[in-house]
This record gives C-alpha cells, sequence and structure tokens, in this order.
C-alpha cells in the first residue's frame, strides 16, 4: 500500500553520537552523546520505489571513500529499504548525510547515520512508524556496518539517556534513568580500530566466575543508576571481560583509566569498540580534570594532542530529533 | 574487648527460608521466602569464648545425623565463632537450632541457620554490630556448608525482599525492589540435591554470546523490578545458563515449567541448587493454579503428591527477626 505525502518534501533529522556497552553491559547498554553527530536530509521521491544516496559529508576525503554509497550495503540505505519493504511503499527515498562522527572511532556513527534517516524519512510519512519500528530499521542497517545485529547504539541513539537492549529481535528496549549531575567525557585518539577486528580478537568463551563478577557489576550499576546512588554506580561501572582484551588495541589506555580515575571519575572504559574512551563524572569541574588527565595520558602514548578530540555532555540527554524541514 | 552483657540471657530468632539465583542472576540474586525458615536460639555464658552447640531439631533423624555439631564445622557455629573474633568477646555462645527447612533443598537452609543465629547473638551484645557485620559473619557460616563465599542466600534471609549480592568480601548488597503484588509459589520435590554436587557438575566456560543474552536478562529484569514493569519481568525472568544445567537433576523439571508458564507464572526456573523448583506470579489465584500444575508435573514424573511440600508467599517479605527473649 503506498503512503499519501504530506506538503513536506524534504526533513533533516539530528542523531546523536552513543556510548555502546557503557562498561558494565558488554551489547546490553548504551547512552547518548548529544553535543557530536550525524544529520540526514531526505527526501520524498515519487516512484519507483528505492534509495538514492546522493551526497555524504563531513569527514575526511580518505574516510569518505569507504563509506558504500551502494544503498545496499550503507547503514543509512539499508534502513530506509526496510522502511520502504515494511509497508511496501511506492516511492523512493533520496538521502544525502552529513557525518558529525568519525569513522571507526567507536563513538557509534553507524547506528547515527542508520537512526538520522529513520528518523528524518518518518517525519515524511502520513502515518509515520512507531519508534519501535524505527528502531527495527535502524538495527536493520546498523548491521551492515557492524556484522552482527545490535541494539546498544541504535538504542540510546534513538531514545536518548541510557538504554539496554534486551532483544534485537524482536526488538525490546529499556530506558535506564540516569541521575541528573551525571556527565560524560568522551576522548577519541587519533587512531582508528574497525568494529569487526575489535569483536574479532574476543575470546568466544567467559569463565563463569568471570560472568558472575560481571553480573553483579551490572546489577549494582542498573540499581545505583535507578537509586540515584553515586557511590554503587562507582563500584559497580566495570568491565571485567571485554575492557582487558580490547584495550590492547589502545596505546596508553592503562595510564588513561588511572588517570581518570585518579581525578575522580566514577568509571572508565572504551566507548563501544573504541578506540575512543569514556569516562562518567559527577561534576563539571571533575570533568575538566578528567579530560585533561586522559589526554595528557594519550601525549604521553606518543599522540599529538592536536589530533585527540573530547567533549562533555550530560548523559541523561535527548535522542534524535527533526531539525529542519524545506517545503516546496 | 570484651562486652557487657544485658539482663536478656537468652534470644530466639527466625531466619527465612530464601531463594537464590531468583533464575535470572546466578550467585548475584536472591529473595527471602518468609513463611519457613528456621529458628536460633542463643544464650552467652560467662568465658571461655567458644561456641557450644546443644541441640539441632526439626527435621528427620536421618537428615539430622549429617548437621556437624561441631562449632567449627556447622553454619551456626562458625558464623558465631567469627562474630567472637571480631570483637574478641570474652564470652562464649550457647546455640540450639530448629530447622524449618530441609537439608539439601535449595531454599537456603544453610543460611537460614547462620543468620538466625547471628541475630539472635546480636540482640545479646550491649553494642551491637551492623546489618554489614552480621552479614560477613553469616556468609563466612554459610560458606562451611556450600563450599565457597556467597551472599546471595544470606542477604535477602537477613535483609528480607529480593537482594544483589555485589561482592562477598567485602561484602556489599543492594536491595531491589519488588513489585507488591508479586507471590512466590515455592515446590520442594522429594529429592535431594547437594550444593556442592550441583555445583560440580556446571561447565566453567559460558560462551560470550550466552553472557550478553544473559544480561540482557538481568537488565531487563532489574529494571522491571524498579519500574514495577509486570510485562518486562515476564520477559526477562530466565535462566539460560545454569538451568539447562542443573534442571536433569530434578525428574519432571521440563514438564513444571511448562505447566507453570502455560497456567500465567511471570517466571520460573530452580530454587538456589534446587531441587526445589518456584515460579513468580502476579496474583494469589495464578498462584494456585501454578502451584497445583506444578505437583501434578512432579506427579507424572513418579513422585507421591504426599511428599510434595508447596508454599506460596509474598516476595517482599521481611528477613530475618527476634522472636523471643527469656531473661533470668
Amino acid at each position: 500500500m503506498g503512503q499519501i505525502v504530506k506538503s513536506v518534501r524534504s526533513v533533516t533529522a539530528f542523531a546523536p553520537a552513543s556510548v555502546g556497552n557503557a562498561a558494565v553491559g558488554f551489547d546490553v547498554l548504551g547512552f547518548a552523546f548529544p553535543v557530536i553527530g550525524d544529520t540526514a536530509t531526505v527526501s520524498l521521491i515519487p516512484g519507483p520505489a528505492g534509495v538514492e544516496i546522493t551526497e555524504i559529508s563531513g569527514i575526511s576525503p580518505e574516510a569518505l571513500a569507504r563509506i558504500p554509497k551502494d544503498p545496499q550495503l550503507n547503514t543509512a540505505g539499508v534502513a530506509l529499504l526496510k522502511m520502504i519493504e515494511a509497508r511496501q511503499l511506492r516511492d523512493g527515498f533520496r538521502i544525502s548525510i552529513k557525518k558529525g562522527i568519525e569513522l571507526g572511532s567507536g563513538m557509534g556513527g553507524s547506528a547515527a547515520s542508520s537512526v538520522a534517516a529513520v528518523v528524518a524519512a518518518n517525519a515524511l510519512l502520513e502515518r509515520p512508524f512507531s519508534q519501535a519500528e524505527l528502531l527495527d530499521f535502524a538495527v536493520a542497517g546498523e548491521s551492515v556496518a557492524s556484522g552482527s545485529r545490535h541494539a546498544d547504539n541504535v538504542a540510546p541513539c534513538l531514545m536518548g539517556g541510557l538504554t539496554a537492549a534486551l532483544s534485537a529481535h524482536p526488538i525490546d528496549v529499556v530506558k535506564i534513568p540516569v541521575p541528573a549531575q551525571i556527565l560524560c567525557v568522551l576522548v577519541h585518539p587519533p587512531i582508528v580500530v574497525e568494529t569487526k577486528v575489535a569483536r574479532a580478537i574476543l575470546k568466544p568463551d567467559v569463565m563463569l566466575s568471570a560472568m558472575v563478577r560481571q553480573s553483579a557489576c551490572l546489577a549494582g550499576f542498573i540499581s545505583g543508576c535507578f537509586l540515584s546512588d553515586l557511590g554503587l554506580i562507582r563500584r559497580s561501572m566495570m568491565d571485567l571481560i571485554v575492557e582487558p582484551q580490547r584495550s590492547q588495541l589502545i596505546p596508553g589506555f592503562d595510564a588513561a583509566k588511572a588517570a581518570a580515575l585518579e581525578n575522580g571519575a566514577l568509571g572508565f572504559s572504551i566507548s563501544g569498540a573504541g578506540p575512543s574512551v569514556f569516562a562518567w563524572v559527577d561534576s563539571a569541574a571533575v570533568g575538566e580534570k578528567v579530560r585533561a588527565s586522559v589526554v595528557k595520558a594519550f601525549c604521553d602514548a606518543g599522540m599529538k594532542e592536536s589530533e585527540i578530540d573530547s567533549w562533555i555532555a550530560p548523559v541523561g540527554g535527548a535522542g534524535a530529533k527533526v531539525v529542519g524541514e524545506t517545503r516546496s
């Protein structure tokens, strides 16, 4: 069945970066990081149904060359093709993407492009899809880049705040409250870690005893968030299983972590598959100290300060949203 | 330093049964089951420091013969010896125990004896220990029976309700709210499963992918408890890792589980190391149907109905408490 088109022709949506795993919930938890993100502008083009990617911009030409423009291989393209398929739309989407998130940074760039596209496209439809349906399309899109179906970046990117992705098929997500004072320090060192590589190095098995300790951390962390108990969050926000394996890919990681914790961070770990790292802090002042100490640790590991990006933002921020419309 | 004795000579405390693991949090979660439990009566005996176990009663002579009366091997004895050691008390404790929980039933009997003893003994001291200290003593006691240090039974037994044991050393426990309407159906089939045996059959490793699915369940379950979201609890309350291994030790388990879920249980699994099984339900009417269906499944597996014990109780119940004092 075809959709009736509104007078709006072109919609632009912003989708934030996100920190997958959140240290303590590998492939389950994630939170939005709203001060950076990707932007997608989508138009509805009268038949035939299909997706055309007209432009991708915002990052270096070398990085851009690595993003496929074939819609069947592009995260945003696949998400919109799923949307067309779900309602057998008769028209097609034309999309342009402005990346604000570097490729292979571990900040959920694939998810952000996918989510920005579905949020913009959805605003063009007379009968919009539900949030759960949008999640499903965006997860399908993001899986093209990550190699597996996970909602730990897509869910916070779309919904904002901290989320637990309980199941990717069917999609099942719960939002977890975050104490209002919590800020996230996010630092992106100038190295590239591909998600597929970071996933491939993980041992396929975990000791049962390690799983129990990690479960205890997860239980403590989620309880700490619901109870606004910063001490509990501090005692629980750790990754005993994946971080020790992946941190080898990030020069200076151990020193950066030690410095962040010494300077008052509640927790510190790898953002998604890395190489970006993040800390939770309970004030802007602590955040600035932690940011400086982490940047210094990466400089000590041989990186140039001018090539290290860093940001501080509240964790309980907004998710993806429409930021502009053009009518014609 | 010695303690000044109050005029109270003898105190009796009741400690409830508890359901370790609570399906979804192996070795971490547990909840109190307040309608059955063990009772300990403790007197403070002027020097020398030490523990004397005068009587253990309440269960069959064959089972009683398997409980050591040597305080260094007895869960309650070890807990009280730890208490004496912690403050270098100059006097000794004399203790008698009335078991209301069968040995090897998976209902936290070792924890209950240990907790009842420390709660009763604590009431004899002019300067009582904190709850965290009592937890520590009781965990030390319970570990004599279970072979390892875990607070997943001791914590709910002492504190009541649902708890997550984040760390056993140092002790770190958080209480998780349970929706008020939740009841637990607990069924004890007439077979014995020793905790040490149930632990020994577990594979030492877990697939990382299985850990992720189990983590998602744990995150959903704890969120569901904080949000009072019964649908979320129903979708999350499952054990993908330990239950499939241990359920082999319980004839009729699969049929009992299927029957419980068909009759409306939110979740169903093994209580602790088994053989007892439990279900969470959201009303007394569902509870009665679930209880009858589980009992029938065990009968179909060849057990005698008269030998199957079953109870229904609220999950958010009280923990251990003093129930009597004798002065002389």
